[in-house]
């Protein structure tokens, strides 16, 4: 761990509020010394298949030992708990509403406990601002030293889901795999759930998403023209489909959930 | 105060430019060891009203003695002074516009200076962008430790504008509370002038807005269904308008400004 | 230099995704102490010539030795060199695609190094987020202290564009200027390539955007009403035309490219 306390931030606030600058606040009156980076705070509002997707391929990137905000919370209020996970030598701070799924899928869990010790939290808790009064004072007690068997009970049962996989089909003519789009990005790229290892190394792969069928994959975006339909493997080595300096989302009219075919053969 | 200094921005600059970012630079050239926590930079066009509500209901969230600059200013570079306020152990260093007001109603000021020793401005000061020019660099001293005092003459007639409050009546029929929508957050929920305080503890509350009808106040999201219009105390205790994992304003074709009616009996 | 690290970020990322967060990431595993400030991520997508003016008129503000990350980067993944460069006191880490064009104009370079140490990249180095793997790690490389000679060979002939500069012609009835606009901000004012110096100080002059005619110039919002349609000279030395408490972009329909003239006599 760095000498600095790091923390970061998912959430689906936005920025049109002063939700995400408050808890920075919170988090400054507990540990003064914690830096704070914003991971993402433009989450489609409640969804927390996208939050849990960003934060299982983003979290990697940051040192070990950060404490990870995530607040997609459809549920605030309700029984759902909130939690502390330690897994992959960092900790995540989020409501157990399957937040924690991707990264549970890719890495044990060393330990999760619900969050109970009231010490812990802002109060008065409200019924609707558990980023405020749960998630961020507890980050901040985490990334001061409290340990996390401090802050509750241990629990097994998570409320997890499992992230959809493509799924194989083999035929005398050929394999067919049907995948889906998992993430739209700022570009307009459509990440999908294909991951590198899944694709058949084998030249003539068919893509198809809605009416287009691109052929093969594309290395970079370099080796093809400027508004070309191209696939490649992305950042998060992941299949993404992309136009060349333009926004595959808009031309195909394509969103997350939208199924995408590979064709072999 | 916390060892290192911390220093708030809520502007209505947005995100399109590099105007933060360049009052981020100005405040590391005189403090660099200063924190900058932004609280919000999507205030409505110079919408004075909505960012002093901003302020008032946030500023608490931070540690005593932080430093909170507030520019929303479409006075800029007319004669409307600029100020630095001493409040609640906060420090306000804004345009004397009424940005203060929310903070101005609720807490004793200490001490109102008008910003004119221009041996902490960043010179020459440009007629539009006092953000860079006046309020950043004042706010990087004062959180270095320059006196108030020092940065221009005590005044005591600051440019207030008062927070519309609810207005009651009552009849032989029952109680009619007229209030309104003073902000409308990320969700769509629409955020009222009533006070929890000003709400009647009886069961046959009827809340009205537009031409729909709310009975009763809920406790949480949860306690009622998705797509359902509920009314309950947000997370700065006031009244909200919400609609379940939806959003109200949208769905009430509603906004700032808009009247909202509370009845009783 | 300030004892604690600067680095800057100005890219095309937005705010719907990880990415710049994960920039952050990767330099708090390298550099921990280094403090990172926003310039700006909302360039419009692949539109080196917003961001190298950005870049150009915004980095004074910062500390001497603050390290600057540009990444708009159409040709990602391509033979396009990546470059870290020493000029006025600052460096500059970004690709070699013109985006340090403003800066190059103003002030002599020191140094430019073409990035081919890859001991000093993320591996492994994707095809489409050298944000990531390249520029991110590098600048805090640099801001720990590497020094840019160790980063890879000098070079000399940099991809650069001339920032298109006003056209002067002087007729027997007078002079006219045509420039045009090089930003549109936030508020819909629209930022033109005259700078203060090229517009004669006469107190005939006459503005024209579009089919209007703005006369002379206003020294400050202020001394216009609501509404009004101005020209004056805005922060960054230049001339904008905005309207007053409004929005000249939407008023116009204007946008960045469209002609600016101006006449004398």
């Amino acid at each position: 761990m760095s000498s600095k306390p790091l923390i970061t931030l998912l959430t689906d606030f936005g920025s049109r509020d002063t939700y995400v600058g408050i808890m920075k606040g919170v988090i400054a009156k507990i540990t003064p010394d914690a830096q704070v980076i914003d991971l993402c705070h433009e989450v489609t509002p409640q969804n927390v298949r996208e939050a849990a997707w960003l934060l299982g391929v983003s979290f990697g990137y940051f040192p070990e030992g950060t404490v990870h905000v995530a607040v997609v919370d459809p549920g605030v209020g309700s029984k759902r708990r909130a939690l502390a996970v330690r897994a992959a030598g960092h900790v995540f701070v989020l409501p157990d509403n399957g937040l924690i799924s991707y990264v549970w899928r890719q890495h044990e869990m060393d330990l999760a406990v619900s969050l109970e010790n009231e010490k812990y939290f802002l109060q008065p808790v409200s019924a609707t601002f558990h980023g405020r009064d749960i998630f961020a004072p507890v980050a901040a007690h985490v990334a001061k030293g409290v340990p996390l068997t401090e802050l509750g009970p241990e629990i097994k049962n998570l409320d997890l889901f499992d992230p959809r996989r493509p799924v194989i089909a083999t035929y005398s003519s050929g394999t067919v795999l049907e995948g889906e789009i998992v993430h739209v990005d700022r570009f307009g790229n459509l990440v999908t759930n294909f991951e590198q290892e899944l694709l058949p190394r084998v030249p003539n792969l068919r893509i198809r998403v809605g009416r287009r069928v691109i052929n093969g994959l594309t290395a970079t975006y370099s080796q093809a023209h400027t508004g070309e339909l191209i696939a490649l493997i992305g950042s998060f080595g992941q299949l993404e489909i992309s136009v060349v300096n333009g926004d595959a989302a808009r031309k195909l009219k394509a969103s997350v959930g939208d199924p995408v075919i590979v064709e072999v053969g």
